[in-house]
């Protein structure tokens, strides 16, 4: 039947690995945070609320949208999952390449599934035909901004199109805007502001990232379509939501100074390996997110494993043939040991240049 | 389209309410599980293992089914969920009344639902018409033993019969023992065995209940059909179970002692409470789980909120009618307070018995 996803952060299969294939936050989870898990434990003897009231609460405040159009989930996967079971698309477009479990979700119910290829030519920046691509048998597209695995940032008068379009045909739009909180200007491209004129738009984000909290499970959405929520609910378990997720939910929204300092040490760090990469000719592509996505040699993955590196080996997106790789950005000495063991991997490839980008 | 979920156990909108409506081990969670969550707060930074392979050893060891066999979940509704999606059943058959879940679930891929009703006049013990409407149309049943509400056990050659004529007729059986461990002797009435022999069954188990762990979220199940387990990860995401879980539930199964002891308090517990509720003349179904079904005056569930106690009112349960409540086993200073409250409700009431039970 449907193949299993295949994803990068796979610590368990490898102990003791420095791993640059999962994109959170390397700063750690905020202290706060973890003595809000603490807090909580006596309180995760019962059943979680159902409907997250003090999170969603806490969700309005800080993302300034009304908290009826607030749904949480187990992670945003979750919600990528529970939406299409909610609306069961017959016929949805995706870009390739894109976050994998759109797809995963998709296939789930049996939809049949339209790609938009992304080209290596125009540095995988989403092109008209996307929005052209968008037609009335067309029920749901999915769209992350920034991209997953590329970093690429569609602008507002993009976006703006697709809604459009979307609204035009009836279809369902999905936007994914779990990283755009990295980008250092995120109020001038969120789609927030449109929720309240488009009610078949759905918008995702995640405490996984910002808050390095990815193995405690925490997403959330916004929709003003209060039948697509019910909906969604309707299909979904009651309790997805852990009491433990949930407090620790509300405790990271107060962690405005930790966001704010590891964020701007994220973008100088990213600068820092940007030039380093660039300067062993690796062909990076200008990712406004916390990771960095290049086009190098065949086999840097197994290279970097022997030396005790995870890097995320992109040939498993659809479009994306072997030599692409996506790499998070970590901590100054992490960074410096990734920069090291490159560096050595290509010192003895010199000979062989066959991987560098065709201009 | 599908009704939303209710259920008990909703102390968030209850503050400071004695809670009988949600099942749960009454004397907590244990302390060793506590510390294990607190153990893994760092790991938490990172995405869990998407093959739970170090719970999944753990349970091979305590349950004695092979670690393949076994697949976890963000509790075992995700469980119940995800199995229906995988398997897509057209028709089901379910008892009535029995876990709300399994309805949500088989609405949520537009499954025909057939109910066998038990009847009030047979004690609500399952009869031969449920094994004899397994039929060759029908793709799934669900079955919870012992069940919920009622509390009510099926014996072995009972449960033999229905796999025999599920496995005469293709249909898949999803058996749910959430509840067994609280029986007196739960290896005389579990199925485990019949893995081996039986591949279209799926046999569905929690942590929520045995060691209060509902807040935390983690089930499992066991299946001898590895496709039918692929089909599952497929149509879930693939970190569904967060790493807190993970390690709580590899922390639980070390509380040998812990669930010993409880589990003969609740024993006690039960005869107690059961003594009392009898003496008020109220009709106690027996139940071999750690609560109580019966069948009272009407407004039970508002009355003993005016007096700060929830109790689960049955009435919503498809085939229940109003005056069905069930109540958790809880601790002996809180029994004592439900028994007071519940005398004091039911002394107001001498002058009308028609909700006792006509035999």
């Amino acid at each position: 039947m449907t193949k299993i996803h295949v994803h990068g952060g796979d610590i368990y299969r490898n102990p003791g690995i420095l791993d640059f294939s999962a994109n959170c936050n390397p700063y750690g989870m905020p202290k706060g945070v973890k003595e809000a898990v603490i807090q909580a434990l006596d309180q995760a003897e019962c059943y979680p609320d159902v409907k997250c009231d003090a999170l969603r609460r806490a969700l309005a405040k800080e993302e300034e949208v009304a908290e009826e159009k607030i749904i949480c989930g187990n992670g945003a996967a979750d919600l990528i999952f529970g939406l299409v079971l909610a609306r069961k698309p017959k016929k949805a477009l995706l870009l390739a390449p894109t976050f994998a479990e759109y797809e995963q979700a998709l296939n789930s119910v049996g939809c049949k599934i339209v790609y938009v290829p992304l080209s290596e030519e125009k540095g995988f920046v989403p092109q008209e035909n996307f929005i052209e691509a968008i037609t009335e048998d067309i029920d749901m597209i999915f769209f992350c901004n920034p991209n997953n695995p590329t970093g690429i940032l569609a602008d507002r008068s993009y976006m703006e199109r697709i809604l459009q379009r979307c609204k035009n045909f009836n279809t369902f739009f999905v936007l994914d805007e779990c990283f755009i909180d990295f980008i250092e200007n995120p109020k001038d491209y969120t789609m927030k502001a449109y929720l309240e004129t488009y009610s078949n738009f759905f918008l995702l984000k995640a405490f996984t990232k910002k808050y390095a909290m990815a193995g405690i499970r925490l997403g959330y959405g916004f929709c003003s379509d209060s039948n697509t929520l019910e909906n969604m609910q309707a299909v979904m378990q009651p309790w997805n939501v852990s009491v433990l997720a949930q407090e620790a939910g509300v405790a990271a929204l107060k962690e405005k100074e930790y966001v704010k300092e590891t964020l701007d040490k994220i973008r100088i760090e990213k600068e820092w390996l940007l030039g380093k990469l660039k300067k062993m000719e690796l062909f990076c592509y200008p990712s406004k997110a916390n990771y960095i996505f290049f086009k190098g040699p065949l086999h840097l993955k197994e290279k970097c494993l022997e030396q005790g590196i995870a890097i995320r080996d992109c040939s498993n997106y659809p479009n994306l043939e072997e030599g692409f790789y996506r790499i998070a950005v970590r901590r100054r000495e992490e960074n410096q040991r990734l920069t090291e063991v490159l560096e050595y991997i290509l010192s003895g490839k010199r000979g062989n240049r066959q991987w560098q980008r065709q201009l």
